[in-house]
């Protein structure tokens, strides 16, 4: 962990800006996590920090798409905090299933020691925010984890499927990502069918 | 430009949509601009689309230390757009005096053509958002604005002033920032000035 500098401002609760530091500067290892997916442009991987912020800006574009009265300012904080645990945990490849077993007890304890680094008050709500991610209860977080998926599937198909090779990706395990699409935004759910379609019909998908 | 892929999703506004799309695939560009800063533990540089997450995760966390009735929503939109025009006009660095002197015509025709990708209503309200980013005369802006630069300002501190050494920057002339931080919040300002004053003390300036 980083300390952050020890210096001392006159008129600010030291104890708290310290914990809110430490957090800030624990965060910025997030832009060393790598995905698997690509650029849109294929040319490198994503990291999850630059994907988090993609995702943020998807949310706010597509706001119009998520069920009336969806609370996207809501969306776009769980968005920005949903991927930090991964600086404990690492990526987990959505298609990875061994991986994907794992996931939510690695993750867990990541939000365990992160989160805890803010003031009480902070790491409650932010522990909040992550929890309602994960539990897909809310509109809020069905429609966050629809962006979420979405922002790689575009990546797939504009890299003509390169990863979907790779990993021997086939159209009935993207499908149940167009789902969890589906759950969060109709509308973009129905788009992520199509353009699985279009993408079975140019070859971009494995076929086993 | 990136083209959005050819499909027909029935039951959606297609012109609108492929708009939306046409916008999103373009920002993912912003992950393949490098800025001169380098991340916390200094392994590398920094992109613009990581340090937009990065900035908006600092506005959320140091919400309190902006003036009383500052939207903190409104916050967080200006530093998810804020930085999207540098994928024409590409990262400049504030310690630069004659980039410095094009910034203003060459980030405002690239504001013209990027957010002009949205549909008309969109592209209005992030256009509005990003002249307010840039003018400063907002309790909002000023405190986007004092994140966007506290944030360097802090790796810069744990990377030992690398990059003050390399690029001599003097103490003089990261006071100009500190600055900007203080017309956006007192508190961080306040912090910010003693973080210089301790990298003085620690030879992490350039001296000439
Ligand atoms: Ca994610």
């Amino acid at each position: 962990m980083t300390e952050p500098a020890p210096v001392f401002t006159s008129g600010i609760d030291h104890e708290r800006l310290t914990s809110q530091l430490r957090f800030v500067l624990e965060v910025d290892k997030l832009k060393r996590v790598l995905r698997r997916s690509l650029l849109v442009d294929g040319a490198r991987r994503e990291n999850s920090a630059e994907h988090s912020w993609h995702v943020a800006v998807l949310a706010r574009v597509f706001a119009e798409y998520a069920p009336e009265g969806t609370d996207i300012e809501r969306v776009v904080n769980m968005l920005l905090l949903h991927d930090i645990v991964e600086i404990d945990a690492g990526d987990t490849f959505v298609y990875d299933s061994a991986a994907v077993d794992s996931q939510a007890e690695r993750e867990s304890a990541a939000a365990d020691r992160i989160f805890a680094l803010l003031p009480e008050d902070q790491a409650v709500w932010a522990r909040k925010l992550w929890d309602e991610f994960e539990e897909r209860r809310t509109p809020e977080s069905r429609f966050a984890r629809a962006v979420d998926r979405l922002s790689p599937l575009l990546a797939n198909w504009h890299t003509e499927g390169t990863l979907w090779q790779q990993f021997r990706v086939s159209k009935s395990d993207v499908l149940k990502n167009v789902k969890l699409i589906a759950e969060g935004s109709e509308a973009l759910g129905a788009y992520a069918l199509a353009l699985i379609d279009d993408a079975e019909r140019r070859g971009y998908l494995s076929r086993g």
